[in-house]
Order: C-alpha cells, then sequence, then structure tokens
C-alpha cells in the first residue's frame, strides 16, 4: 500500500455536499447484515482442536459443577487438552526466583519495604535489569530488550558451544507469536509450502491457513516411537511438486508435539542435508527442549548446534518459550527466536512487522531472562530452585512413565513412552460398531470418543484428529501435568472398559 | 485447509528410498538463497514509521551518546516520536495501584512475607483476582479471564448507560491485537476497502497492507481543529465505488491520533448514520478516551452510547486500551474490544483466531481490571491514585497547551492545540528551496526536516507522511510528554530558526 496514492488523490469537489444527514438515515433500512460468508475465507478455513469443541464443553460443566445439583457423573473436570502446567487444579507451582524477579521488577519499592522478603540475588538481578530497562510499563526494543537478548545469546553459546548474535534473537509473546510472524513471511502465495509433521501441534496447520498457503504433511512413525523419516519426507516433497506446490519450509518439532519423541542427531544430520537440497528454511520448534524423561537415553541436541558443526548455509529459526519446560509461565506470554544465516534485509523485514505490533510484553520478556539465566550455585536463591525444578522434572518424568504403562495394558490401546515434552499420544483401536455410532452423531471416530469420556469423567483431551493422523488411526492427546495419577488413569481405564463392553474391541 | 487432505492422502511407496543422504549432501551447493522478493509481497508493503527510519537512527545516536568522545551536538535523544509515558528519560511513574496489584500477583507470598506494603484494599482486590484466575502463569480463557470481562462490562455501562455484555468483551494485548484481528477478518479479498482518517496512526495502513486489503482516505480538516466532514467519507466513498472497491469498515479514532481532536456527538450521530448507509462495520479507536485536556468545551462520548441510544443495527467494535490514558502501561500490552451488534457465529470465530494466540498476557489483563475498576472513594489507596492521576493529567494537559502556543508563534509553523490524545501536529510550510534540498537527499521532504532535527538536536519525530496529509502539506507528530518545556520547545524554536536561515519560509 503505497501512500502516494493518499496523497495524489484529488481533494473531493464539492459535487457530493449534495447527500444530506436526512437523506442518509433515510436509507438506514437498507443496511445488509455482516454474515460469516463476507470474511476473509481464510479464517473460516483456520482449525484449533487445543481450544475448540471439547475445550468449550469442558468450559461448560466447570460452570455447571458450581450448581448445588449440577447432576453431572464427576465432581471436577480436568483439563488434559493443554500443556498448562499452572492452571487450577494442576500442583505444579510458579518457580520461586520468576516471581519473586517479576514482583521487584513491577514494584520496585519493594526493596525497601520489604528488604527481607527477597534473596540478595534477586535484588541485585532486578537492580541489574532495571538499570537497563526502567519501567516495565515503557514499550521496550521491538525486537526486545537488548541486554534480555544478549543474555539469551550466550544461553544459546553455553548450550551448543557456536557463536550466537544478539542482533539475530527476537524476543516473542510465548513461540507462537514467532511462529505466526515467520509463517506469515513465508506463505508468498497459495502454491507456498510448509512441511509439517503429522501428527503437529494445530498452531502450524491454523497458521497456514490464515496466511492461505499449503501444508505439505510427512508422517511420523507411531510404531517406531514417532520417528522422523527422509524419505517420508522426501515423498511428500515429490508429491508436492507433482501438485504444483513451492516448498518453501519444514517444519520440525524436537521434542515432539504431541508425540514426545526426540530427535537423533544423525537424522537431524539428514534433515538439514534435506533443506539444503531443496532450498527449505528449517523452522525447528524446541520449545520443550528442557522436558526431558530420559536424558541419558533420549538427550536434545539443538539445529542451531548442527547446523552450526555442518557449517549449513540454511537459514534456520529456533523457537524457545517460558511457557514450558519446568518454568510454565504460559500466561506471562514469553518467548523468542534465533535467526540462524538469514540477511540482514530479511531481519530489517521482521523487524518491522514485530515493530507494527510494538513490543513483547515486559514481563515475559523478564521471565525469558530468568530462563537463560537461573540462579548459580553458591548464590542465595540456588538451593531453593534447584528443588523446585528437580521436583517438577522428577514428577513429569514418573507421571509420563506410569500413564504409559497403565494406558498400554488396556485393550485396544498403544502408546508411546514419551521420552520428552508434556503429553502422550494413545492410539485407540475403534471397532465398526463404534465408527458407526460416531458417523450417526456426526463425529469424527476419535471425537466421538473423547466426547463420551469428557461426559463420563470429566476429563478433556484432544482427538488425534486435531494434530492429524494417518487415515484410518485414532488417538488422542493427553497432558502428563495432573496429580493424582492413580485418580487420573483410574478413571481413564474404568472409561475405556465400559466403552468396550458397549462398542466391543 | 482440510484436514481430510492429509488423512486421505496415500502413505508414500518405498519407490523413494532410493535418495541415499550422500547423494542429498552432494546437492547441497545447489540450494537458493532466501531472499526478500521471495516472501510475502504483502509484507514488503507494509509501512511502520513511528518506529522507522528516524526511531531506528534515534536508537543508533543513543547508543553513540554513551561513548566520552561522541561529537554529537546534543547529550541526550528525546523520542518524541511514540506515545510511551513510562520510557526512560520522561517523567511520568507509573500509578502505585497498578504495580502493588500487579507485584501481588506475581508473588502472593508477599502477604505475609511483607503485610505492610501493601495498603488493605489492594490485598483484597489482589485475593479476588487470585480467587478467580489462580496464578497468573496459567493460560487464561482465549478470550480473557471471566470476571476482567465482567468488570470491563461494568465500567461501560457505568460510562455510557447502556447494557454491556461480558460474552461480547475481548481481552486483547494492547489494542493493535484487536484491530490486527478485525481487519483480517474483514479483508475479505483485495478489492475490500477500509475506510481510515488521513492522517491516521499507521497501524491501520500496516495492516490493511500485510492482509493486501485496500485503505480507502478520507481527509481530516486541519484548517477546522483536524474536523471529519461525512461529506468528505461520502466523497471518499464514492471515488471507492467507481474503482471497483468493496467498502467493508469505517475507522474513526476519537480522540484523534496524531491529532488530537474530538468529535461532536452530532458527527458520530452522522457516522453511525453512515455506516448503515453503506453497510459498514464501524472500528472505534478510542485507547485515548481518558487523554482529555478541556474536558468542558471537549467531552468524550463512546460510539458505544451512540449507537446504543440511536438504536442502530450497525456492528461496532470499540477499542481501548493501558497503554495510554494516565496509566501509560504500554509494556504489559493489555487493552480490549466489545462487539457490538456482532451475531454468535462471528463472535465465534473471533474466539478461534484469540485461541491459536493461546490468551493475552494475564499481566495485561490484570492491568485493564485496574484500569476499568479504579480504588473507590473511601478505599486505603484512593488518595494516592487521585493525586497520581491528577498530576499526570495536569502536566499532559499544560505541555501540550503550552507547546501548541509556542509552536503556533514560529514563522511558518501552525499547530492545533490539541484538546485530547498524547500528540502535537504542526503543519510546517517548507520552501521551494527545501523541497529541492530533500530531493537531492531522495527523501520526502518532511522526513527531510525531521531527520535535520534529530540530527541538530537529538528530538525524534515522525514525519507527517508516516501518517498520511494532503498533498503539498508537510507535518511532524510529536508527543507532548517530554518533562522540561522550555529545554524541549527551546530546542524546536532554535532548530526551526536556524532552517529557515538556511531554507528559506
Amino acid at each position: 500500500m503505497s501512500f502516494s496514492k493518499f496523497t495524489m488523490r484529488r481533494i473531493p469537489s464539492s459535487s457530493f455536499t449534495s447527500i444530506s444527514h436526512r437523506s442518509i438515515s433515510s436509507r438506514a433500512s437498507t443496511m445488509r447484515p455482516l454474515t460469516v460468508e463476507s470474511l476473509n475465507p481464510s479464517i473460516l478455513k483456520v482449525e484449533y482442536a487445543v481450544r475448540g469443541e471439547l475445550a468449550i464443553k469442558a468450559e461448560e460443566y466447570r460452570n455447571k459443577l458450581k450448581e448445588p445439583n449440577h447432576g453431572l457423573p464427576f465432581d471436577r473436570v480436568i483439563s488434559s487438552n493443554i500443556g498448562n502446567p499452572q492452571q487450577i487444579g494442576l500442583d505444579q507451582r510458579p518457580i520461586t526466583f520468576v516471581r519473586q524477579i517479576g514482583a521487584l521488577m513491577d514494584y520496585p519499592e519493594l526493596e525497601k519495604l520489604a528488604p527481607n522478603a527477597f534473596p540478595k540475588d534477586v535484588i541485585a538481578r532486578a537492580q541489574e535489569l532495571r538499570s537497563e530497562i526502567g519501567s516495565i510499563g515503557a514499550y521496550s526494543h521491538s525486537q526486545g530488550v537488548p541486554i534480555i537478548r544478549k543474555h539469551v545469546a550466550q544461553f544459546i553459546e553455553q548450550r551448543d558451544g557456536f557463536p550466537s548474535d544478539p542482533n539475530h534473537i527476537f524476543l516473542t509473546a510465548g513461540a507462537s507469536a514467532g511462529v505466526s510472524l515467520l509463517i506469515s513471511m513465508l506463505i508468498s502465495d497459495r502454491k507456498a509450502g510448509i512441511l509439517i509433521p503429522i501428527p503437529q501441534y494445530p498452531l502450524y496447520t491454523a497458521t497456514i491457513a490464515q496466511y492461505d498457503g499449503t501444508p505439505i504433511p510427512y508422517y511420523l512413525d507411531g510404531t517406531a516411537g514417532w520417528s522422523t523419516s527422509i524419505n517420508e519426507i522426501e515423498s511428500a516433497l515429490e508429491i508436492a511438486y507433482k501438485q504444483g506446490i513451492n516448498p518453501r519450509a519444514l517444519v520440525v518439532i524436537n521434542p515432539g508435539n504431541p508425540t514426545g519423541a526426540l530427535l537423533e542427531e544423525s537424522i537431524q544430520e539428514e534433515l538439514v542435508r534435506l533443506c539444503e537440497e531443496h532450498s527449505l528454511v528449517l523452522l525447528a520448534d524446541e520449545v520443550y527442549q528442557n522436558n526431558l524423561h530420559k536424558r541419558s537415553t533420549h538427550p536434545f541436541t539443538s539445529f542451531k548446534k548442527i547446523v552450526s558443526r555442518l557449517k549449513s548455509p540454511i537459514p534456520l529459526i529456533s523457537f524457545h518459550s517460558i511457557s514450558k519446560g519446568v518454568m510454565g509461565e504460559c500466561g506471562r506470554r514469553g518467548g523468542y527466536f534465533e535467526c540462524t544465516n538469514f540477511s540482514s534485509d530479511i531481519r530489517a523485514l521482521m523487524y518491522k512487522m514485530a515493530s507494527v505490533g510494538l513490543c513483547p510484553p515486559l514481563q515475559g520478556q523478564i521471565a525469558v531472562d530468568t530462563l537463560v539465566r537461573p540462579p548459580q550455585e553458591g548464590e542465595e536463591s540456588y538451593q531453593l530452585w534447584k528443588s523446585e525444578t528437580d521436583t517438577i522434572h522428577q514428577a513429569l518424568a514418573e507421571r509420563t512413565h506410569v500413564m504409559a504403562e497403565r494406558l498400554n495394558k488396556l485393550p485396544g490401546i498403544s502408546c508411546v513412552d514419551s521420552p520428552g515434552a508434556l503429553y502422550l499420544f494413545p492410539q485407540i483401536s475403534l471397532s465398526d460398531k463404534a465408527i458407526e455410532a460416531a458417523e450417526k452423531a456426526g463425529k469424527q471416530p476419535d471425537t466421538f470418543y473423547a466426547l463420551a469420556l469428557l461426559d463420563k469423567t470429566g476429563i478433556c483431551v484432544v482427538p488425534g484428529s486435531g494434530f492429524g493422523q494417518r487415515q484410518g488411526h485414532w488417538h488422542y492427546r493427553l497432558t502428563c501435568l495432573c496429580p493424582g495419577v492413580d485418580e487420573y488413569v483410574g478413571k481413564l481405564e474404568k472409561f475405556h472398559t465400559e466403552w468396550i463392553k458397549q462398542y466391543g474391541k
């Protein structure tokens, strides 16, 4: 949209001044109502199951439970549909260090009013941040506070052993905002294709739909721990080329969501080579890099490290977030992405688009700083931070394993014991009888199962169709965040057993 | 993008497995670099001057000033380019009440650790919010915390005397996020037109460009206090219709940005009638509704009140924010919009799109609650809140008036004494000599002036071309937030006098 268009336009002549107020209002009755059909068709295509039909029904149940005689067969709704560790009903508490910094940034007078309420290292950290930022009520640089970007770059260098440039870091309102920005930039037209894993986190299909691009699905192998196959991606590319699709980017989620799978370095190297061959931007969603349940056998290696080690020229975007890991600060909306092998003019475009949204939330940016600069051994906050984070890591790993074990004992359910992330993605075999019943109800079979689970137990999961799955396969995603595994899995077991009674295996 | 597309696709045969890692890497050299030209062309068209060339150069100067021998003719950069009240160098302090609530939400233990650090009403308020929200580290409802939306609706009812429904309120990450959502929904194709005032806040042209719609500019009258003319809008519509443009919405900014003008109710009624006649959605940007410098002669009336009083059926979106007013909490990213006369299915679409972004920042949502529920007379926090907010209102009104008065005394500068918002938008007459010099430098004349101002004084303003202006007219926007008006305006006067010496009137 060029500005000259405005300044060039002739100033209106007085020839229209005849239209009077009266004549306008008299035509009010001719007004056409605003309809869904008249809106941006790309918006209509967007699907986001994590907060879709199931979540909305769960919300209704939650409200109904407040009524004295609600008549529901459960006394609480368990939201296993979303990785939201600090939500009411779960037992993951915020990391004290993060909240102390947040409170001191919000209300610096507390240093004087409550000098003993904060450890010395917290006070020093908050002072350091304030000396750079000033008030967190002010807009920051659109790319994020410079000193925080510097700390992010230092964190990446320590993690990978390769250089990182603060000017290549963009702080964002959660990783989602960065994903949306990158996809909106890469989709040049309807033929622009983005390779996405199936199953995937639906943010990707939703954003590709919003910007009217074409998803190029590649399937992960549920029979082999949800592994990623180069051949599968190659064949997806071949099909895309035949359809005249122009592949622009490869999305990899590592650790996987919803699968929890971790990539081996050899596969990561092959993926980088594949991006070289097909001139693809690699979008590496690494928001679960700190959710590792089997670190010895399933470690995490960043794509930044692989690309640096291979000296590959591929453009890489690496996403990270404060919402997951053990911090779980979803509500603050904080995260970042790092650009590798991007030209300065493309980064300038990213800055321009970031600046239209002004800046990421400062409380989210502050939390990113605590994510990449946790308390160090010897500092006053270290012991508490260590015990709090260890407890969360351990609880998550144990729950994940126990839940997978018990689900796998149920007839017709097979479930990969996720080595990472926050979820399980069990496959459920559904009988023809169940599928017919689903069709009668006008639902996808897995949605039909998930709705029945919610109606009977109050447990809200997300049907596999929300993430994508092979034809004729059915899954659901549930989080491993819920306390009281016995009660929780007990309900799942009881429900599934009754389901089998009703519909057969 | 339909999901069946995935599930239906045939699982790839093994015919591609012949492509080996080696054969891939050997083709690495064939990789095409990622170029700007290959990206989404709509993104390239986006312009956002508020954080453009001038702001970037100001940032460079700010860094250069840290060097001992910087050799610059000024010792500090004054950022008058953006309404960012709490930025370093300005003297607007945060409202204590807002920050106390924020700190208690972040670190509830402070209630016990520092019981005397907080007034009783603040503690009660935080407890009430926490009982509904739980941890602010959790995602909230995508539309915003229900109880906060309820309080917003109560605020609107008290302001206007007409009912408001919490389910029609969407909390957002600043008003910008809401504007972007609505414009992305309304632009159904390239022929979809959005009426925008000229001058306008460039968020509108930037977002229309991003979603590839067509701006329909209507000019405000700088000779009559930047008034809005129905005839001018009618004529803009006639021209749009002739060009085959399909007008979808009318953007009105009241109080105006950058103009500071306030609409009279009679004009607001005519604008509503005009929307009825042309079946337009009215997008009412009312983020400056609390920045009124002449309340007796220039009061604010919301479009919600006008539409309700007229019982008009027009779809209306009203935007508000915590970033402006006297709160100035830009960095928290908080705001809301209210939908009036929107069908439930269109609101469901808004919810779906909001849910892809998960939720607005909780610390922004909390601040919205303090915006719509300030301390009441008799509550412990009231006196301090009153004196803090009165001081800011008064300082802003005085600065605005004094700055306008002094600028108007300068040859070739005429400036409306803004009755509202945070800005002045002086018109500057530029000589042929100055315009030639600008052309030589490859700059718009007003940008050339603003760059010279920054180079000589360190004052960063935004050229009028960033907002739009009549052909051959030149302006700049500066904020009225800077302390030390004498020094500040003194620098502007000295620069302009030297400019006249060099280039003539």
